[in-house]
């Protein structure tokens, strides 16, 4: 019998700092992770998409953990990202992080290779009956082998130690119909959100909370739209939420993920340093303009100084234009995909 | 300046009974926008998708309008699809349509071709110039070409006459930045979703209602919800919004759209008839099962009664196959797009 | 048992010249018909996408048929476009078309509503059971429901009225198992390709011939691109392909479709009139800059002079240039799609 | 100046036979290795999406190139695939397999995100710079971020250590694109298709080779297709483009890839073992008669005897039905993508 209570609120997908010299920055990991949890998000959700787990080798993604395992202290529970290169590899990593102490691990469903719903099923059903820890399921489309309703169902059904779903497509009438074909029977299992930009309406049709890179940037803002919307505030939560979308729209769309988010992040003070996947000069010009359309729009919430080229007056940034760079960088996403 | 109030509530894209010979059933029209006006419905849509507008004549789709509007007599006001072969042709519908006394028009983006975000907007603003009567945007980037948030935008300014978009596409954030790019300078343009699945989040974000086509067979759920949302009372808004999406799942994946309406409208009473678009063998078998599953459903609802074959006992209909069927459909959807 | 050979070589999609009121311009469409026949094209196909037919009304698509059946008068065969809103509107135009003396009417496949292979074959097989004239089915998946490899296969099967397939897909191994499948039970049944940019490779593994917007405008090189394939003279083929593809990439992503086409057509000295899609301004600066450039194209194969503001030297157009605007638009059209 | 020949050929991309512990069957894969070198492929791709290398540990992925490397001892090339968490791990992996006599490595672009033009053309740039042994870019639009005509065309004029790339998404014109664009600079840069379904039409219009992974079940085919195609004898190639269609169909649209693969291997006398992503009891009922399938698909060559159950008479497989499977499959993987 499932012991622990349902996860639910706001958990950070952090970024990892990094040196100079490209390795993990382990005071300002540390310093973020007091940031993060004085700032009031729930819990933690290392090893991440935004966490560019693919981008670290075994070793640190191992670090990463131990890292934040040990300078949270058991402040918030922590999410572990453990998803390896097989089953055995998942599991072992699922073992480790168990021993040290984190409340669940998420593995992301299988990625380069595009599998079938049954594929999809036996990879989550060999580590659900071997993992000493719970399991939260990664479902994100846009990057990785799809979770269906029922390969879901199934699990749920199948694997008590399988207790959540962290869902990434954004599909609204997709969560409805995880919730009404597991929670009758599982009344324990979660479901989280990553899409920032339907945080709002998500929780209002049943999601317990949300995994989402904003919270990461601006803890403040996501932290207060799950609290006026579970509240029942409405009225209060929709703006915010409008605002929030505006943020997560200028971090994701305007430069390579998680570049944009990478950048807000320095602009709140912590230095995230310089990202592994290579820049070329036309790419870094860009990234400058991005940086200061972003620190306009943290200036407008009071969380940092205008950039001192100053920002466009009244409402500082043509929607007309963000609505195009967001139009095209969706075109090309789904030309990617 | 705009005179009339923002379009708002749920409008009925409805189904055109058809006679044996695969003629208009004037007589049963009739009586199908009654029963729709007696079930509370604001307004009707005939001549949408759901009315198979691409099927018909012009010479048929114009008299579609001249019977509703003759039997509405304005008890509620008509949204009337009026999507023609060209700019020209769709002029003189949207004059028309305007000496028949219709609210406004509703003008799918072209289809078949995809065209260009500049060359929707060329399209529209033709239209918007020259149109005696106001015009609703369609938005189906299913079946038509998508129309992007800065067309919206740039059309919004520049076209009195276009007072509203209906957006089907089910994508709850581009709804969050239609408005957010509208609003501002235009507060009397109204946002309808024709995305039933999302009914109850996109009011909460701020649509003025929808265009659903559930609403021409169970008026009496869709309605509620709306009411119950737009209260406020979002707990019980919350369990119709899954009902409905059942619902809808049901008719829309189960069969060639909109064949899964339709037999759900001969179970309500409504006769409409055999569709235009042929039928196999193993289609008609299929669509008997389809229609057994309906009845179930409806009759859970009061509805209807059961089918002689009986219902499934308890949860009736297996959730897991439904969400089978409906992963299957989604699939072949996307194959086909 | 048919009588008729198996349909082969090059049918011309021809664009339909306008006046200055937007009507059918006769007598230069009889002069184009002229010049097409007189350039060696293997047969007309009027009424197809790139004769825009869903821009014209029922009456003026007759008319099309009529004045083209008139100026051949048996020259070359006419494949002509017959999809009207429903079946039994598209029985009445392949009546009448056979009346006319076409060699064979071609039927797009049902688009707006995307539908199931099930009903794309009842459409053709209650079309094919009441045809007076031979049918080509004609799949464009890009645009309308797609006509897979097994519907296509029982067609063949159940159906002698149905003769051959317009395949737009530019997909050649769905090409390689259509033959497959159909070829062994058919010998008289044709594959024709609409994808100028394979066209080489089609013909090679197996296709009988081509409908081909190119040869509207350079029937010159797409002829002989034809027969020195079919000589298998491949060495000399080849370069011819890369030309192709060249002025066909030029045409059909430089502006929404078919306005490259028709700009084109321009430079070759028929007069096509302004398209019935309105244009923006900015749409028109940007065609007449793709008409300078097909204008330097078209000179170097010597049909024109090159534009007043002259061509680029040496190689004229920048192909790392052309290759962005391809990739974009490309990314755009899937976008649409 | 580049002093090595133009890569061209058939390239086998292998399975890595595993052992009952699921660990590197080191024996197996020596015989593979000599099995495949004898019957005439041109040269051996480890470590490429048929060889699973993302279910591999980086040091197996090293194993699996030392152990090829020395079996083979020079008597064919080897395209080694060294794709690693980021670019340092990357670099280092050429540098280790440079050491090991490899002609070239072969890099995936970066999967899971989907990175952008500048992005990609980054990472390989940063690679180019920094590789001791020549880099083949690899493009595989359909699991990682697409490689675009331009990227290709900076990346051969600016890096001379970049000297091929391998496409495996099957579109021919793209190919055509791409050798327009960067053949008159760089005459020693190799285009090598991934796509054995039109491997005929891509060597025709100009391709130096595949890596095709057909070559690794029936290379006597593969090889022989590929002698004919080039030898210009197209009329005897094309029958075998067929046979091979067929085949590759069977192989890769029957199971989760690459287990269609790995069963008709293990007919061919090469024990595959089992693989390391998990199946289920249904994929494994299902697996047994996709073995059968391709039993008689390779008895029907001479390559083995029937299965005990015999096969179907005449035509042995029913086409229509595997038309079916394939059209179902096609439509998963679009859903997947």
């Amino acid at each position: 019998m499932p012991t622990l209570a349902r996860l639910s609120g706001i958990f950070t997908p952090n970024i990892v700092p990094l040196d100079a010299a490209g390795e993990i920055n382990e005071p300002e990991l540390r310093r973020y992770t007091d940031w993060l949890i004085d700032r009031g998000v729930h819990g933690l959700y290392p090893n991440g998409s935004t966490g560019e787990f693919t981008r670290f080798t075994v070793e640190e993604r191992r670090r990463v953990i131990e890292i934040m395992a040990d300078q949270t202290r058991g402040r918030v529970p922590i999410l572990a990202g453990a998803a390896e290169a097989n089953v055995r590899e998942t599991i072992r990593a699922c073992e480790y992080y168990h021993s040290l102490g984190v409340r669940a691990v998420a593995i992301v469903s299988p990625y380069y290779y595009k599998l079938s719903p049954p594929a999809v099923y036996a990879y989550f059903k060999e580590i659900g009956d071997n993992t000493p820890v719970d399991v939260t399921l990664y479902n994100i489309p846009m990057f990785a082998s799809p979770i269906d309703v029922p390969t879901v169902q199934r699990l749920s059904e199948d694997c008590e130690k399988i207790v959540a779903i962290k869902d990434s497509s954004g599909d609204l009438p997709h969560m409805i119909r995880m919730i009404a074909a597991v929670r009758p029977n599982r009344p324990d299992f979660a479901f989280l959100t990553g899409w920032d930009a339907a945080l709002m309406p998500m929780l209002l049709i049943g999601c317990d909370g949300g995994t989402n890179a904003t919270s990461g940037i601006v803890p403040e803002i996501t932290r207060k739209l799950y609290d006026l919307t579970v509240a029942g505030r409405i009225d209060e939560a929709r703006p915010l939420q409008y605002k929030l979308l505006k943020l997560f729209d200028a971090m994701i769309y305007s430069a390579d993920f998680p570049e944009g988010f990478r950048a807000a992040l320095g602009l709140r003070g912590i230095n995230p340093g310089v990202g592994r996947q290579p820049m070329g000069e036309g790419q870094k010009v860009e990234l400058d303009q991005v940086r200061d359309n972003l620190q306009c729009l943290l200036a407008e919430e009071g969380f940092t100084d205008e950039p001192i080229s100053g920002c466009p007056p009244k409402s500082r940034v043509d929607p007309l234009e963000v609505s195009r760079i967001v139009d095209g960088v969706l075109a090309e996403l789904k030309r990617r995909m």
